[in-house]
C-alpha cells in the first residue's frame, strides 16, 4: 500500500506520555525547514490521535517562534481544559532543547443550529479552464499541490509592483487525497507572503503566527473529497516590518470550508 | 489623583516569580465574570511589565477556556522564544486551581519598512452627529464606553433579523484616557455578537478565541489619544454552533490600528 506523502510527513508515534514523535519528510520542505502548514497540520494531527480529544478542530492558532530544522521532532500535547461541549489544547513542537513552534487550538462538538454563510461567495472560471502554475519549483512542498490562478499569481522576472494584494486560485491535492482537517489545515497556509505581489516581487518574508476557523464539520470535509477548493487571500494593512492576511477556503460546491489569519514579518 | 477604572482593572502586583496577580473589577463585569477584552488586555499588560520583554505587541490570541470568577486571579507569564527581533509568549490565569483563559503572544520591534494600508477606508458620518447609544446597560462593562452606532446597532425589542451582521461604530472610552496596547486589546473585544444581528435579538453566545494584530506602533496610538475610534466587525459563516467575527479599529485620522478576528459559540 503507497502512503500518501501528506500522510507520511504527518505520523506520529507515541512517546514519553503526553508527547509524540514526528519527522520532517523531505517532499515538505520549504526554503528553511518545513512547510509551516504540514507542521501545523502535524500539531493538529497530534491532537486527533490524543486519547481525550473530543469533537472537531473548531479553531487553531500556531505560533512559529523559531525555524523547524530537518530531521525528528517532538509534540508536547496537553488539554488544558475540557467543556461540555469544547476542549482547549496546548501543544508544542521541539527540536534539539528548543521550542520551535507552539499552537493553542478550541475542538469541540457541532451541533445542529441556524446557519448561514454571509462571506459572499468567491466566483471564478472553471478550474479546467485556467493553466496550473503553482510557485516556482524551488518551493518544494508546492510541488503537492495543483495551484491554478485566477488572479495573483506569483510575482516572476520582470513583474511589476501590483495595488491589490488579492490571489484567488483553485487549488488540490496532486495525487486527490481526500480532504480532512488536518489536510485543510495545510491548505490554510498555501498562499503565498501578501507582499510579494505588492511590491512585484519575492522578498524575506514569513509567517509569524497563523490562525484558522473551522467552519465545516467532518462530513463536509469528506463530501468536498479531493476536488479542487478555491482559496482567496488578500492584506489588510503592512506597516512597519509586519503585515497580516486573511484567507478564505472554499469547497467547489460552495462551501466556506475555513477563515484564516496570519500576521507575517517582512524586510523590503 | 484619580486612576481610571481600566487601570485598576489591569493593575497586577508582582506575585511568585514568573507570576503576577490582578483582581476583576466590579464596572467591567460582563453578564458572567469579567469583559474578556479586559481579562486580555490584563494578559498584555502582564506581558508588557515582564522584565526581558522586547519591543511592542504585535499578534495576540487569547482562548477563553473557562469563566472567569469575580475576585483574584493569578497569571503566569512565560516567555517561550526571544529572537533578534522579536518575542514569542505564552501567559495564563488561573483562579482556584483551574486555568480559566489563556493566549499566545507575539512582541516585536518595528522598523521602517514599505508601508501601505490596503484595506479600503471606512466612511462614516461625523461621531457628533450620531446619539450615543451603547449597549444595555445590564452589561456593566459597556458604560465605560461612549458608542455611537453608524450601523448595526444591537437589537432592541421588536427587532427583525437582519441580512448583514456589520456592525459599525464610533467608539471612545468614556473619560477619554489615551489610547494604548492594553486599551486597544480591550477594543478588540468590544463588538457584541454579531448573530444578535442575524436573529434579531441577543441569544448566549461567547467568544471561545480571539486574535488581534497590532499595526499600529505606541507613537500611532499616542497620537489616536482618547478620540474616537471607528470600529466595525461582521461575520464570515454560521455553523453548528459556532460562527467568526472579523473587526477593524480605524483611528479618527484614518490609521488601520488593529484588524482582529474571533471564534464565537452561540446556541438557537
Amino acid at each position: 500500500m503507497t502512503v500518501h506523502p501528506f500522510d507520511e510527513a504527518i505520523t506520529l508515534e507515541a512517546g514519553e506520555p503526553g508527547w509524540v514523535r514526528g519527522q520532517t519528510h523531505a517532499e515538505w520542505a520549504n526554503m528553511v525547514g518545513p512547510f509551516g502548514g504540514v507542521t501545523a497540520a502535524a500539531l493538529v494531527r497530534a491532537i486527533q490521535t490524543h486519547p481525550e480529544r473530543i469533537g472537531e478542530p473548531v479553531a487553531l492558532t500556531v505560533n512559529f517562534a523559531a525555524p523547524v530544522v530537518d530531521g525528528t521532532f517532538d509534540i508536547a500535547v496537553k488539554v488544558v481544559r475540557t467543556n461540555r461541549t469544547n476542549q482547549h489544547w496546548l501543544v508544542e513542537l521541539w527540536q534539539d532543547g528548543a521550542l520551535r513552534t507552539n499552537a493553542t487550538a478550541v475542538f469541540g462538538h457541532r451541533r445542529d443550529t441556524w446557519s448561514d454563510t454571509e462571506r459572499p461567495p468567491v466566483t471564478a472560471p472553471e478550474p479546467d479552464t485556467i493553466t496550473p502554475t503553482g510557485l516556482p519549483d524551488m518551493v518544494v512542498w508546492a510541488r503537492n499541490y495543483e495551484m491554478r490562478y485566477v488572479e495573483g499569481a506569483i510575482p516572476g522576472p520582470g513583474a511589476q509592483p501590483q495595488q491589490s494584494s488579492t490571489t484567488t486560485m483553485w487549488a488540490r491535492d496532486r495525487l486527490t487525497r481526500g480532504l480532512d482537517f488536518a489536510s485543510l489545515t495545510a491548505m490554510s497556509d498555501i498562499f503565498y507572503p501578501r507582499v510579494f505581489l505588492r511590491r512585484g516581487a519575492p522578498s524575506p518574508a514569513g509567517t509569524i503566527s497563523l490562525t484558522t476557523y473551522f467552519h465545516a464539520d467532518g462530513a463536509e470535509l469528506d463530501a468536498a473529497g479531493g476536488d479542487y477548493v478555491l482559496c482567496r487571500a488578500y492584506a489588510n494593512r503592512f506597516a512597519r516590518g509586519y503585515f497580516d492576511q486573511s484567507g478564505e477556503i472554499w469547497s467547489r460546491s460552495g462551501a466556506l470550508l475555513a477563515t484564516t489569519h496570519q500576521l507575517v514579518y517582512f524586510k523590503d
